[in-house]
């Protein structure tokens, strides 16, 4: 008879297996699978996920969770045993409280919506899609109420990606945010634009690749655990710490496309990386959730990658790469070039001052969709005229508008704000390093990433999703979440840039 | 409440979802997966497999079986629904007869030999790997007792490749191939050799690639529905009739290589691709047996690939491809170059008339290990006087002798004889194709392949598992499995080639 941890473990061990396995077809499903599979790859990956919903909403592990939690003195503790029952126990609780009926019919209904959302994105024609959102807006409804949540339905979807958190925590900070946002964006639209021809020329596809994988090299990505390859939506997808993969896309007319998408995965990657392979095949394995995720994406992709420092080290290499497009660019014209600020229509390609505008708009849009103020049929005159108010920019289409982003097909309410909410905690995590690390920037300068990675590792990586958001920012910078980090770092760079009093 | 038949599928379909998955999984181990990720893949594709398995042989199988069988008019019928039942029970049967215990102890056991025969095999270090042998080849046998047999516990292993043959009917079509094959080496051993310099020179990896998927498309492949990869050790691999791929492996210094494993695989995965779509997610969705599928390899690799009509038409367009090494090489040349026949020490390098003699050798010694008369200790011995007797060639170690092949090593015995079956039955069919397209040469010396894959489509691809190999012949040639075919062939062909009386 195992001791009751293990007997926990080795339940939950095949459970992980199965979402792995499922991870592994979805990656080959975006990068290499020929058309000719794609039914079959819908029945096995549903297969998969659907086994593994039933072992893990199963009495067994509700069973050995009783049994392993006995063992356990401190039930806050970060040590391994403590945090899986935790954790464990968390998500175990969230998966009871859905009935399986429930699920099923969400999953249908999302297959429907997102062939529906697909086909009236192309055609500009958001009426088509309507019924299907109404559909899923009210089966996802039913889901929060399921689950149960503190202040408003949205709570409940907002715990799957952002443990920890409620709505008016996020609604809270997104205001502070938005106080001092939306005089920066404004006082940057009045400033003289920077120009960003340097960015547009011609860099062959081959030579970005071996750029991209020198400097995910450098920054410490481990080959020998995981692979880069091509995608028309990049991401990052981990099947175990020892097998992490990126995916990016090449503009060969435009150089940032796959520069920083290939930083912001990298940061993804380095993170799952860097979680402890004690926690392998169990769900600690994974990050502290899609905020803390997003914060690791960030900060190599914008607090590094957008940085003065880093490209004192890489610009000479990138001139060497690209002799023709970059020979006769000043590092400080590419440095203001690839940090120009825009408002723009697609949340993909904005600046990283807008994006969070962006989001913001998600949220408020989503959120008011869930608690019912705010009717499908009335969402793409807000949503152009929430543009218009926050960026000063109308969709000529809801190709362009409403219909750009695939996640609310998806069902995914709740996930649009971790984009933002990664970004503010990116700068705190920044605030505590800079302290940490006095000279991170001379560092950075000399194409050194070492000390940098090894904090992440030691403060953020190894612990998997040990910790909720809210308490690893408190355990590493003292703080709870906030937007102030952020603005101050966006007033001071941005300021500079333009040239702000 | 679903129909008995729909019933029965809705059951299977889940434990197929599983297998094929587990196939994307290995498929990528063997292609893309980093280092890091094995660990990982081991335990992915062990829970997969483990799950399948266990969902097979339930009892619920079994009690869906027997009302699906009740709705079943004629059981030997080639209609779904009959084969369906038929099939599903024979392997059903099979897999309840194995206690689960001994499933694991295989499994376990398995793993471990192909780790030391992988060792043992760099080292040439037979005795090392001896051990791990003697294990399998008693679990095994305990295997065969459990499945049961009708003459000898060879039988139990050899029908799990290729359900309804027998080690007797093996062993005298063997007696019959060897009496005339024996002679047919010595003559052409005589004979003045042909000489293969033409196949020797430069020829880069890209062009040998655009070359192969040029031939591929032609005979009929659909990239829509599969693709082609590198890989150390080329395969084949199927997750659905709409998915089915290819590996290959380059000598940029010596074309036959990539070439004719192009072919042979193009041949495995052309029946994959053929199979019908309804018999999707059922265990009809699959070859007839392993000698079947091996015929298709062999067709396309040895009666097509390696014929003067295909060569026809292809020469000129693999001259332009590699002017510098084949410019001035003249057809006749060519075509008599990719035909020489030389005993050598490897299997998988072996032309396709010694092939057989290596396949021959390994069915006689894997028998008198199975059966008991052969100890594992003089096996090394055994193998190079067999190698002697049979091919005049002795190997210098055993890493180029007895340690050359993994199949034992996997515990699959039972399966090297379907090499040779497999291209038995080509030639059993392609007399039957001559028959049946008296215009099949001049259609191949113009590149037109339809006429000869609609008749392999029609006659053997559409049925995937339905038929037996046996029954198979049977409908398509009127005969039962024999030497005669090939031997006709292989004497008038490689007569002419050396000039034998």
């Amino acid at each position: 008879m195992p001791d009751p941890l293990s007997a926990l473990r080795d339940h939950l061990a095949p459970i992980e297996d199965l979402k792995t396995a499922a991870a592994v077809l979805a990656w080959d499903q975006e990068t290499f699978m020929p058309d000719g599979g794609a039914d079959a790859r819908a029945h096995q990956l549903s297969t998969l996920q659907s086994m593994a919903h039933e072992r893990f909403a199963s009495d067994t592990t509700g069973e050995l969770l009783d049994r392993a939690a006995e063992t356990v003195d401190d039930p806050e503790s970060l040590d391994t045993a403590a945090s899986l029952v935790r954790v464990t126990r968390r998500e175990y609780d969230r998966a009871r409280r859905v009935p399986s009926s429930l699920v099923a019919e969400l999953s249908g209904a999302i297959s429907e919506a997102k062939r529906a959302w697909a086909q009236a994105r192309e055609q500009d024609d958001f009426p088509a899609f309507a019924p299907h959102l109404e559909r899923l807006i009210e089966l996802t409804v039913e889901k929060a109420e399921a689950i149960g949540y503190e202040h408003e339905p949205y709570d409940a979807l907002l715990t799957e990606y952002e443990p920890g958190l409620t709505t008016p925590d996020v609604a809270s900070t997104f205001a502070t945010l938005r106080e001092d946002l939306v005089p920066l964006v404004d006082a940057i639209a009045e400033a003289p634009q920077i120009d960003d021809a340097p960015l547009h020329g011609s860099f062959p596809q081959e030579k970005q690749q071996a750029f991209g994988e020198r400097v995910l090299s450098d920054l410490g990505y481990d080959f020998d655990r995981g692979r880069q390859d091509v995608c028309a939506h990049p991401f990052t997808t981990a099947f175990a710490p020892g097998d992490v993969r990126i995916t990016t896309r090449y503009d060969e007319s435009f150089l940032p496309s796959a520069l920083f998408s290939t930083l912001h995965e990298g940061g993804h990657a380095l993170y799952e990386q860097g979680i402890a392979p004690n926690l392998a095949r169990t769900p600690l394995a994974d990050g502290a959730s899609l905020g803390v995720h997003e914060s690791q994406s960030r900060l190599w992709e914008n607090h590094v990658g957008r940085s003065r420092p880093f490209w004192r080290h890489y610009f000479p290499l990138l001139q060497e790469a690209f002799p023709d497009a970059l020979g006769d660019t000043a590092p400080e014209a590419f440095y203001r070039a690839i940090n120009r600020v825009a408002p723009s229509l697609i949340r993909v390609e904005a600046d990283e001052v807008t994006y969070n505008l962006h989001v913001m708009l998600r949220f408020e849009l989503e959120r008011g969709l869930i608690n019912g103020s705010l009717a499908v049929n009335d969402l793409p005159r807000r949503w152009n005229e929430a543009m218009d108010d926050t960026l000063g920019v109308v969709p000529d289409t809801d190709t362009n508008g409403v219909l750009q982003d695939v996640h609310w097909a998806q069902g995914a309410f709740g996930y649009f704000p971790t984009y933002t909410l990664g970004t503010l905690m990116a700068a705190q995590l920044m605030e505590a390093i800079r302290d940490d690390l006095p000279s991170l920037a001379p560092c950075m300068a000399e194409g050194a990433f070492a000390p940098l990675l090894d904090w992440l590792r030691t403060h953020v990586h190894q612990h998997g999703r040990k910790l909720t958001a809210p308490r690893l920012l408190k355990r590493t910078t003292g703080q709870d979440l906030s937007a102030d980090a952020w603005l101050r770092y966006a007033t001071t760079k941005f300021g500079a840039l333009y040239d702000l009093s």
